[in-house]
């Protein structure tokens, strides 16, 4: 039976010369390997009061639409600046060659909800740990961090847990 | 007891004068508005064979996320041109400005497989369009096009219906 990882595609090169990049597509389009990937992910929280899923642009989007749904809960998005239309807050995080800004409305998350975090990939963790920071800068208290894929040498996992969080992760590719 | 309508916002001018956004990031941040809004997209396609769901970059990966894991089904993103790491085919529509890309991999539908799109929001019906013609240039059928707002005043469901497609909207704004 095949795991989450064997569904996963290896696209080398891309978005450039020497990234491997890890495709989730074909994950998310095989129904056997959409279903287990989500349930998968819900597994260490079972029993645990969560109030919101909050999943990071764009492929996050995907695997939090469905888990909110999964368990009927509400879904708030945090994006890249510029396409939220209401108010929001920014925070901005580091990239390979300068920094970029992700934002989440103001009024998206209350004082002491509970909120999981999901994302397709944990790399560096800088695009999460800027979602984390937003959560807490509602007041909101993020219970756990949800990844399909880690890619533990980039050093990812260590940041969040770092920052105190819970990190959940399908599998890893090392070497990356 | 609130409709979908209900929990939708309005916001002003954005993302330019004159426009009156409707921001479903109320609808889908509340547990109940999007509990019923995924049940109601699903409600006229009960008991049909539906092999893959495809959602529209961004807001439709939200939905089309819930409603695959909903179904079992896998899930196809369409996105704009530059995002996908495989071989893709593209598709151009116009913009109130100039024209846009979407792509999809090339390798995400198989012939004959019946596919229901998914997005939030039913305007001009360009992405739309964009998107069937990309779903059946593989040989794929669309079933269905489901969105949560329908602008009928822009003319997109008139455009889709045109094209022989089978349109559902939760509900209206006129007059946008």
């Amino acid at each position: 039976m095949k795991t989450v990882q064997d569904y996963i595609r290896t696209i080398p090169n891309f978005p450039h010369e020497g990234i491997m990049f890890r495709d989730v597509t074909t994950l998310f389009s095989d129904p056997r390997g959409f279903r287990i990937a989500i349930d998968q992910l819900l597994h260490p929280y079972a029993g645990q009061p969560i109030d919101k899923v909050v999943g990071l642009e764009a492929r996050g989007f995907i695997l939090g639409g469905a888990i909110a749904h999964q368990l009927s809960l509400g879904f708030v998005p945090i994006r890249k600046k510029g396409k939220l239309p209401g108010k929001t807050i920014e925070q901005d995080y580091t990239l390979e060659y300068g920094t970029a800004t992700m934002e989440v409305h103001d009024d998206a998350l209350q004082p002491g909800e509970k909120v999981l975090l999901v994302d397709d990939l944990l790399a560096t963790g800088g695009t999460a740990e800027a979602g984390i920071k937003l959560i807490e800068r509602m007041g909101a208290e993020v219970i756990g961090c949800a990844f399909v894929i880690d890619l533990p040498d980039i050093g990812g996992r260590k940041k969040l847990e770092g920052l105190g969080m819970n990190v959940h992760a399908l599998c890893q590719f090392e070497g990356d």
